[in-house]
């Protein structure tokens, strides 16, 4: 076998390891990175990027139907073409996996190596059958996989993950979607407004990302209402019946029935690739469900010119925490072993559904854990329905959860689910960094009519909550109505 | 005639007028708001309220004719019903002026008077022919009204201002649109999007709010796409002819055309209502225009005791300004002589055509004047063309210039011409009142794929352009694609 000699292996081209890739090489020439398959991120394979180009489709045909109330009126059907939905979806995808390939192919052909690597020793990696990579420092950067129940394979091509949804030709009549998370709400309300029938089933009732029981009921109405969803559902039996899925299961009415479905699709979880790193043959201290335990500030596990980065910690597995995990290990893997802590943002994630989802800062739990025994904290909230300008636009659904501490009264966290949550985020993340409080939060411009207004509304409530501002006016209209 | 004796008098009951009632009353029992026509605001009655009830129909409508790129078909025509688009837009207009009403009747019937103020000297008014007032302080709040040439009265019931519009029972067929402004732009593609003919024309070819040339051009080049736009037209001849009006003028071509339409729309622009007050009375300066000059962060007049907000100060004529105003010249009017300066926040301004239009912060004129002339700031800016997000979405139209400042990298401001730019504005705004530089922007956190990720590429640039961080990278596919 042949032998490399490298100060630094990445394992893994995907968005962490791209991004440790860069960082390592500004602090030493020698870095190898190794991919076992195709370049291209997840991301941008079967991530966020195909996601949103799904969910572009499904807005194009969800507003095309519900113009009436406006005194618009489509005369004739809104007609889904199923093979034109998806040929945009993988057309725009593969155009966005061809920058990342670009990008790839611009690497200096020596710094790649193509094959699975498996640790040999702490700094010994054999790559196939082919290369033994000898390394000073290693990151892991392996990504993850979709994760699910392994009797589900017996449903052979039935079965389906999101990866297989962005490589469909046209949408199928109907889907059963296991797993009321964030691609499994995506997914599924994207698929029921372009026209699939849609059932959805999670367990123990959680729906989204969130931890605050009024958001999260909240939410689960809202989807509740627009399509079948079971966030705590008795699934009696699922099988594959010809070339369609039955699924048995008790309905919310406590009624048994059967449905025939074309696929049932797995949004139940997704896993760290590191089941066969050979980590075993190296002493790294793992959790429970045996991934590497790692410094989230400097990315360094338990041997100590070993990092990982990305969903392969499984940190947070959004797509710039693994930019930042990334440019932390491989910066810190150059540079070892004189290593430094990296910049960790605030939280902020966002789902793209209609109302859309998101969490700020601490969690709800997160809050409660830390600030709830000595009843340090306090939330402020505003509904959506009856704000001004959400209202205008017929996008009047909605909850915002602020908290915000006592005494100091900084803001610590928000759950929303509103219209352009997305955007509501980062003005509540940035804050959040800056470690605002309520009443700065409150001295900054808020335009008119806009939804932030409605977020200045928590914000008040909030305010008055922790005592450091008047008592909410109901009608306040000298900042204009309906805000 | 009657005689009243107050402690502080406001003469308008706007959104400036019941700002500074409110804030009067915290500091004094003795308040009394005089209000010279109907209760309600203009941002209610005729100004950003129903402009959005327009524009979302004019979305709907317009979204549902543009859905075929993302593979949805609408097999019919999206036809327009007038009636039904003008009655959402009374009916919800009505009801958030409903509110305003109903805040304005909770106020104590004895703190209220109806009638037109004039001043007698700097301390008394007279209220019609009904009423002296004896007031040691007063507020100015009389707002604003449209402003065109006068001869345009000739057109009769031909000639249409923003009030009226909000009144029509139906849309007309053709409308031409004098002034591409804020209003002019707002309205004018809204009812070009809604199925009217549209011909506008500007003077000197300002465009929107900007005050940046490339970021106008954009602008301009954008809407003069959509529908007939010279923002620099040579009109010969303006002419009601029977039931229309006849415009005579040099089309871009240098060709003269004849264009009879149904409606001529004057979005020229809006002057303070000071002219019926008998400022003359009172030894107030004012500026060439004759509006009273008042400190900002104060609101006081060159008379002590005479304080002035809202649209009538003429400073910045925006609710959430009005607002602050009011708030500040109410509450120095409730405890002067002890006067404060009040909170001014950073500068924010939104247009909510598509694609929208913003200014944060200072404008591009105001930064040449200030750092011009030693070369001491910066333009960063990025295209939205291929932004990732907003090609999903199909909304890849746009620019962004930001400012930064040499050597201390403080961010100055930004005009905008983009998708949701109303959300990025916020997020620049609250920047720049916290006072933060570009590389604490680039700390802050940007989910993924998002729009503010545009914003993110902008202020790279701007940072490497102040030679406080690395150059750009092409394709930074560490941040996943198209970002």
């Amino acid at each position: 076998m042949k032998q490399v000699n490298v100060q630094v292996a990445i394992i893994g081209g995907g968005t962490a390891g791209l991004a440790a890739y860069r960082a390592a090489k500004h602090k030493t020439d020698s870095v190898l990175l190794i991919e076992g398959g195709k370049f291209g991120t997840t991301c941008a394979r079967v991530g966020c990027m195909p996601s949103k180009l799904l969910i572009a489709a499904a807005e194009a045909a969800h507003s095309a139907a519900h113009t009436e109330p406006f005194g618009v009126f489509v005369d004739g059907n809104v007609r889904i073409d199923g093979k034109k939905v998806m040929q945009r979806v993988r057309d725009e995808r593969d155009r966005f996996v061809g920058f990342v390939v670009e990008a790839v192919d611009e690497i200096d052909i020596e710094d790649k190596l193509i094959g699975k690597a498996t640790f040999i020793s702490e700094a010994q990696l054999q790559i196939d059958d082919h290369t033994i990579v000898n390394a000073e420092r290693i990151v892991i950067a392996t990504g993850s996989r979709p994760s699910y129940p392994p009797v589900w394979n017996d449903l052979g091509d039935k079965l389906v993950v999101n990866d297989d949804v962005f490589d469909w030709l046209d949408l199928p009549k109907s889907v059963a979607v296991f797993g009321p998370g964030v691609i499994g709400l995506e997914l599924g309300q994207s698929l029921h407004r372009l026209g699939v029938e849609v059932l959805m089933f999670g367990m123990g009732g959680q729906v989204g990302p969130f931890t605050d029981p009024e958001v999260m009921a909240y939410a689960e109405k809202t989807f509740s209402d627009e399509f079948y969803l079971d966030a705590d559902a008795n699934v009696k039996n699922i099988e594959r019946k010809g070339n369609s899925v039955e699924i048995t299961y008790i309905d919310k009415q406590g009624i048994e029935q059967i449905k025939d479905v074309e696929y049932l699709l797995a949004a139940t979880g997704r896993r760290p690739n590191i089941d066969h790193l050979g980590l075993d043959n190296i002493p790294l201290k793992s959790d429970y469900r045996g991934v590497p335990i790692a410094d989230p500030y400097t990315m360094q596990t338990s041997v100590p010119s070993i990092f990982i980065a990305g969903d392969a910690s499984n940190q947070i597995p959004l797509l710039h925490e693994a930019a930042d995990q990334g440019k932390i290990a491989g910066s810190n893997a150059g540079v070892y072993p004189n290593i430094r802590v990296g910049l960790r943002r605030s939280s902020i994630a966002a789902v793209f559904t209609d109302p859309q989802l998101a969490m700020v800062g601490l969690s709800h739990k997160q809050v409660s854990e830390k600030f709830g025994g000595c009843g340090c904290f306090e939330t402020g909230n505003v509904s959506f329905e009856n704000q001004g300008r959400s209202r205008v636009m017929l996008k009047n659904k909605g909850l915002l959860n602020l908290y915000g501490e006592q005494g100091t009264g900084r803001f610590l966290g928000a759950e929303i689910v509103g219209p352009q949550a997305e955007h509501l985020a980062h003005l509540l993340a940035w804050a959040h960094q800056n470690r605002m409080t309520i009443s700065q939060m409150l001295e900054m411009p808020f335009y008119h009519p806009v939804i932030e207004e409605g977020v200045r509304t928590a914000l008040r409530d909030l305010n008055a909550k922790l005592k450091l501002g008047s008592v909410m006016i109901s009608e306040c209209m000298e900042c204009g109505p309906g805000c």
